[in-house]
């Protein structure tokens, strides 16, 4: 059985990804939102690959992250077929919100250059609380 | 400020749809997924307009609903800015399961032919379970 | 038949959309990629509403619109069922791009607050190109 | 630079997949139609394997598959961060459709038991036309 592909945790993410039918539209690109979609694998990967579970982090501990800004540049479109490449990297971490810097290439060519700015998030009242400490170390390690 | 249309309760019960960049695929055409979202939104709007709150079901009474089975014949494709005409039909009531017959039209061109199996689910276990009596009665006197 | 909500052109465009579960995720709420497919819905329309054919644009005039840039602020999460407003407002209007300030709003609740940077580009090259005169003075007119 | 996993070409084909946020809706499973789209990964990565180029055949022989049919069976929900398997096997080919089953399994548990059946169209025309010689044999010797 063919595995995904592992990574190693690190200050910088990086994750393969194919533009198939469901990605495109009819304009023959991935469609606009469709690109926010594989950032969010490669931060979901990113924390998976530092071995943290997000669903455990909202059963165990009440915690779930949401987004609360995006900046996107759209500099070139993918289209079908595409392998590219979608990277995060902690670019700031605050109190209660971790700062993204995230891109996607394909080759030499840069798609995508983004900015997302994530929130941690009591998951009973949805209401900003800080990052964990334990959490906060962790990534403050990987990422500066 | 303008409002979504509004419908009444009925065996038989149908919801416009506008075919936005969203729903199309490089092809030209709507990808072959999303016609289940116009379905599933036809299917909703029909709880909605009996006045079932799938929310509140599942709050209150552990209930939720899960498709089981479907089958979709793809006729003709939508293109994009098409208004089609979503419907659904209640065409048999078991005790666990409904099953809708649903269509989407564009003009007098039918575009798909669907059998849509629903269950009744425990919300906590997720296993199968009765449609409780109230639900039960509305629907066969309002289906069949 | 129940027809789709019709509305006037102007400067500010408003269209109510109905959140579905496909437009939900495992966290409860819409997923964030979601809110830009309501943002492009309430474009389109603007354009319908314009008169403007994004088909016929392409396949007579060589011209299609692309997003370059989107800043989105996500202040509240919309969640199922929800009956929300997105609207969307000429802000700027350059030579080759058209910048929108959009929102999505729920009863007096701001849930999203976003601009949208739109480029027209020749459809055979994909190269920006400038607004034809006739679309940009439309526009200008009732927007500005 | 991680690499996407790539896969021999044989009559039976499987494609591991992650579940991501996008695939799931507020009901905590992945949304019915989404399925769909991991199936079609698989039958696009199929093809890929067997050397054949989607858009090289629509741009250069004017040919493109469109899915007419499908029967699927849900029989037990993925979730946010499975890792499910996805498989395609040519079940029958004829002049001018060829149809898959296909499976999606957890571990052990089988999640998805389809029936896909695809058409060839000419991509100019969208209607029918048989399936190349060249294709049909590949496809035979390798399923059949």
């Amino acid at each position: 059985m063919p595995r995904l592909p592992s990574v190693a945790a690190a200050a910088s993410f990086a994750v393969p990804c194919r533009v198939y039918w469901e990605d495109t539209d009819a304009g023959g690109v991935v469609y606009y939102a469709n690109y926010l979609k594989f950032m969010e694998r490669c931060r979901s990967d990113w924390l998976r690959a530092l071995g943290i579970d997000q669903l455990a982090l909202r059963a165990e501990r009440q915690l779930q992250f949401a987004v609360v800004n995006v900046t996107v540049d759209f500099l070139r479109p993918a289209v079908l077929n595409d392998e590219i490449l979608v990277t995060a990297e902690l670019a700031r971490l605050s109190g209660a919100t971790i700062t993204f810097k995230q891109t996607i290439t394909r080759g030499h060519a840069q798609l995508i250059d983004a900015s997302v700015r994530v929130a941690c998030l009591d998951s009973g009242t949805l209401k900003p609380r800080p990052i964990p400490k334990d959490l906060f170390l962790e990534w403050r390690n990987n990422g500066q």
